[in-house]
């Protein structure tokens, strides 16, 4: 069964975030005064082929860990496998 | 009244993602043998002062339109805000 999974990185609280940071000083040149703080990380969707949704969300944790996420300075979040 | 906003940016179907086809090839080669397309995107958190929950998000929606989407490749999604 094909199975698409979202995840989202986002740099760790307290770790310095220099392109939120940019984000934000642009948003608030271009206007967007009531800005108070951005933060930007990176969002996958993966596709693949699993025995089940559980196996396809353990099968897309394992690759966070392994390869889409720097532990030490980013946090992720593995959204719910829907039917792809 | 401050309200966190949570965006993601995609490339649009059908334009070429090379982001997400290195990162494909990445896993595979790291053994995720079942990995059959990733797409690779922008997450953005927003945090901002608005009158309201709606107002919070037609100011991320606009923002999404003049600086962190590319309409012409890019998708974006607006969740919904959270009081932060």
């Amino acid at each position: 069964m094909k199975y698409r999974v979202q995840v989202e990185v986002l740099p760790r609280r307290g770790i310095l975030d220099p392109q939120g940071r940019a984000v934000a000083d642009a948003l608030r040149t271009l206007g967007f005064a009531d800005v108070e703080e951005v933060h930007l990380g990176r969002h996958l969707v993966v596709e693949l082929a699993a025995a089940s949704a559980d196996a396809a969300r353990a099968s897309v944790t394992a690759m966070c860990e392994r390869l889409l996420a720097n532990p030490v300075t980013e946090q992720f979040v593995v959204g719910a496998a829907e039917t792809a």
